[in-house]
């Protein structure tokens, strides 16, 4: 066995070493390993996660925290008829190692590659596959009661962080796994983060466990006193019969135990054969139990122990010194975004912003250092996020939430049935709106125009480049009616910056005007219709360049003058069509006297869009340049 | 003061006395009512309701059932400067009556009348409006943060029921809430019941407080008993260093302290000034404070007490037997849903039903009696009810799950994300999807087609009558992807039986073809387009009617056919037009070559639609068949 000891810090892998790893070729292979050589086959994965992870990017923090936890989850179960659901499942990578996907971390997040995320088509060892938080316990139950319906003995296991326990879906099924009659197992994998720090009463509930050692020592002491006064025992059996109170004394967890769950705990989430007796303890159980495991984010890697916001969704970096390797030298729209909210704090008290878990994806952290008594973090609680903003807003005040558009999914019927409903000026800033890229199916952002148009008293628009970015932050906050801007992830576009219009409610903006072709193009796609346009331009054709700005509604006065004096209208979105700008275009102009026009709808096709890299995803889906421009060539000219 | 005992269970309002009530005019005014007379008022309130309700229909049981706590808050609090939000809503009657508002209840949730809801501009008093449940602490802790913010210093208090609690942004918000540091009140209005049976961890460990009163009496002689022993308060002292671990031997409410509440109660909700001390205690608190009221739903009606479900949301009823003034003699798709899906467990029993706090109102119960260990019953948890779904689906059950249009928007993100991601087959049955009436803007469920089309993998139908919709859960059952049957409220059509092919993927529905005018209607609107096709016959017009059976995929084939040889296509659908079947239908048409009919689009306009008759608001809307005969005559023809 090598010394571990004398070799710390330099990654085994980078030393060409990695003999225990190079046994698992498969899901169990790891039950072949000597029980004394687990501790170096924790720290190979661990060098092996950091040396890829440091080439492709990828989830860091997370996957280094749950090394040790996943080997046991692998020793004390037998995939894949054991199964495990890893909630959010960015932390999946040691159970890939562990289950036959090593040569997938070449391609790890690359279009075609492995995915970031657990996937039933990639293994029959990823038995749900997730990506939002907090949806773990529930599928778990799902498969519980499909397991016990069939006669079935699998162990099911949900793996959830405490981050994602601030999500309501998770306490609907803790409610519901209290009901249990049959074996399930809740691994809480507590680091005390969400991405950044967490949130909440259940976060301190769990911070008293995690520092009450002291009163752990005390149990047994009070209940011996108990049991030795004169009526000692009576008091005892008097209490057992109110069923909790004693456990109160005794018991960490307690919380958990009067929602009807057994609790287990606190183990070492870094010491695997304490976790593998604990996960065989919770196997004879009739009952739902949750073992409460205490990982630290990061764990072995100093620089994502120090920046665990950074190294949750890492860039490529350099393995020494953990810093990018390809350093950012332009904007991105989440820096703008950071950069005018704090001017609108300072124009306007009553502006106040909100984030679900996301101080630093969003940029609100400059905001809340600044106004640290206008800013919320409610953790990853988008539902409470949009009607918390709605009460603010019936209140008086000017909020903004920064949620990223596939996780504000989740909180559709609040924008729809809180904020709208009593039309609350309450503005959306939509962040990784359109594709983006490595995280694949789950992440990307490409039905928001498509939910949001259907709200009435909703409007939405969508900047061009980065100034706009700015324009519309400011007339959104000045805006009498839910408002939602949506923005694409990655470097903001710097083009055009000689069009800087006003904006104008409802009013889109005309780039150029000429005759035959009108592209008409909102947000993302206006740099790419500038390039469209160079194409057809090219080729003879006349082509007008019209930024939509507004989605809903749309401008009509402009629409059908292009229609009356164009021959063919294109609309370009980053969402799909069905709900979204193009069929809204369609439907106006349908019912629009004299318009001439064609009209041709450039959108994403109605399927999900896997993970890769954004501009290879574009020309897959037909949303390139080249792409637009040999469609409309084809189909249209 | 009458003497109420002599009288009771002839309502007062029949005798024509409310003395008391007449004296409430507008908010305030139970101020001036003597102490001793409350009751009094409490007994008038109930017979007023019993009897108004009994005549428009109307939530009777949980309105019984706050008449107290709603009397308390009021003579508590000074509104509208203080301010209340009801969750849910509609048990705000009695705060309707007690701010002015007696004579709304002659036109109570009728089309330009009272709503049944909050409404914020139908009163002052009303800060908030709500409809679906479990928004309250959220919007709540939106104004308390407004408030702070802005200086004031109203009191906030938020009421929820235990049912509510089953929600998961209930939780958010609690999560959140025990952060504060400044006060705000939660009113748990515990009556043991969802719509239904209450379910749940949560549940159960509110049982235990609210039947541990022996327990209570304990607690004064385990803490003296600790106390008295020999290092008796240095054991005291050190579990008060533990922070909470005494508390759980002397305080019920415990899982709230922990959580970082404070807990008062459990307090009579029919106890007047009882609870008026204790809102006033609450008061005092720096903090989020929840008091524990225990009340009972239909309190003083003895047909709603036995009966809840049925008094839930009641039609008019005969108030001396509780029966209803008009009892239905055709089955609702309710009734036909309810039948089907037994049928469908005893054939295969790998179908299994989840309903969320719906047993009744979606038709499970007889499914529940027959295979109780294949029905599930999550709580008001939709978004774990879908996902669990999955689960199940991933397990190899067939799920249905039963959920009310504008619920099943809270579940928006489960579907797009936990079903249709991995394409489970998960069966969507959606009741109330269309207009539902006097419920309102917050219950029409005229957007699921709209947020469903948008989702890769998802299949949609609706069925034209009741024959159709169990031939279409037929279908459902045995289809391998995630499919969505929407279906409206009320009496099923029972027209057209002899049309009954059988349901074939993706294919319309031919009912009768001639030339000029298609009218190509979905679900519901095939009824009406039987209406419009004998109008328009009438005048001589050759008219089609196609059912279009599938909104998602449409039947492409057809269209293009009928897009060349009739000169007109009518869509009609019970839904926004917004990413609707119309938008659908236009975009592929307009790719089709050689169509040569103009589309027009019948649909809800981008509006919410307000309470009423269903078939005053259809002509409100344009949605009844001479409106639409008329838009085709006038548009089209």
């Amino acid at each position: 066995m090598i010394d571990s000891h004398n070799t710390a810090g330099i990654p085994a892998v980078c030393r060409g070493i990695s003999m225990y790893l190079e046994e698992i070729k498969q899901a169990n292979d790891i039950k072949k390993i000597d029980r004394s050589e687990l501790p170096e086959l924790a720290e190979e994965i661990r060098d092996f996660l950091i040396e890829k992870i440091s080439v492709t990017g990828g989830h860091l923090g997370s996957n280094l925290g749950v090394v040790e936890l996943t080997m046991a989850l692998h020793l004390a179960l037998d995939l894949p008829e054991d199964k495990i659901v890893w909630d959010v499942g960015h932390q999946s990578y040691t159970h890939k190692l562990l289950t036959g996907r090593k040569e997938g971390f070449e391609s790890l997040r690359k279009y075609g590659g492995m995915s970031g995320f657990p996937k039933r088509k990639e293994s029959d060892c990823d038995c749900f596959d997730t990506g939002h938080s907090s949806t773990s316990i529930s599928a778990g139950l799902g498969l519980v009661k499909a397991r016990d319906l069939q006669q079935k003995n699998d162990v099911i296991v949900s793996v959830i962080g405490d981050g994602s326990l601030t999500g309501g879906m998770a306490y609907e099924a803790l409610n519901n796994a209290a009901k249990l009659e049959t074996n399930f197992i809740i691994i809480l994998n507590d680091n005390n983060m969400s991405i950044s720090e967490n949130v909440g009463g259940m976060n301190r509930y769990l911070s008293s466990i995690r520092t009450a050692q002291s009163y752990l020592n005390l149990k047994e002491d009070v209940y011996n006193k108990l049991r030795a006064g004169k009526h000692g025992n009576a008091y005892v059996a008097a209490i057992r019969r109110a069923k909790s109170s004693l456990k109160h004394l005794v018991v960490p967890g307690m919380l958990f135990e009067d929602m009807g769950l057994t609790y287990l705990g606190p183990v070492d989430g870094h010491n695997i054969m304490g976790m593998v007796r604990a996960i065989n303890d919770a196997k004879r159980f009739k009952k739902a139990v949750l073992i409460h495991v205490l990982t630290q984010k990061g764990k072995g890697y100093e620089p994502a122990q120090k920046h665990p916001a950074r190294f949750h969704g890492a860039e490529p970096f350099f393995v020494e010194t953990g810093l990018p390797r390809n350093p950012r030298n332009k904007a991105n729209y989440t820096d703008i975004f950071s950069t005018v909210m704090c001017k609108l704090g300072e124009r306007n008290e009553n502006v106040v912003a909100i984030t679900a878990a996301m101080p630093d994806g969003t940029g609100l952290k400059r905001f809340r250092n600044k106004y640290p008594e206008r800013f919320f973090d409610v953790g990853i609680a988008e539902e409470h996020a949009v009607t918390f903003a709605a009460g603010l807003a019936a209140g008086g005040m000017r909020p903004i939430v920064a949620i990223y558009s596939s996780f504000l999914q989740r909180a559709y019927d609040q924008i729809l049935h809180d904020v709208c409903i009593q039309n609350l000026p309450v503005v959306f800033a939509i962040d990784r709106a359109g594709l983006v890229g490595s995280d694949g199916e789950t992440h990307q952002g490409i039905f928001d125009l498509s939910y949001l148009s259907s709200i009435p008293n909703m409007h939405i628009m969508a900047p061009k480049n980065k100034w706009e970015l700015s324009d519309m932050m400011k007339f959104a906050v000045g805006f009498d009616a839910p408002i939602a801007l949506r923005y694409p992830r990655g470097e903001a576009y710097d083009g055009l910056e000689e069009y800087r219009a006003p904006i104008e409610y409802g009013k889109a903006e005309i780039i150029c005007e000429e005759q035959e072709i009108a592209l008409l193009a909102v947000g993302s796609m206006v740099k790419t219709a500038v390039a469209v346009r160079e194409l057809l331009k090219k080729e003879g054709h006349g082509v007008s360049l019209i930024n939509a700005r507004f989605v809903k509604p749309i401008d009509e006065e402009l629409l059908a003058h292009l229609a009356k004096t164009h021959l063919y209208i294109v609309t370009m979105e980053e969402n799909v069509a069905s709900g979204g700008f193009g069929e809204r275009v369609r439907e106006f102009l349908s019912n629009c006297p004299h318009a001439q026009a064609q009209v041709l709808s450039i959108a994403i096709p109605d399927a999900y869009v896997e993970h890769g890299n954004v501009e290879q995803l574009k020309k897959e889906i037909g949303l390139d340049a080249e792409s637009i421009a040999e469609r409309i060539r084809t189909q249209v000219v």
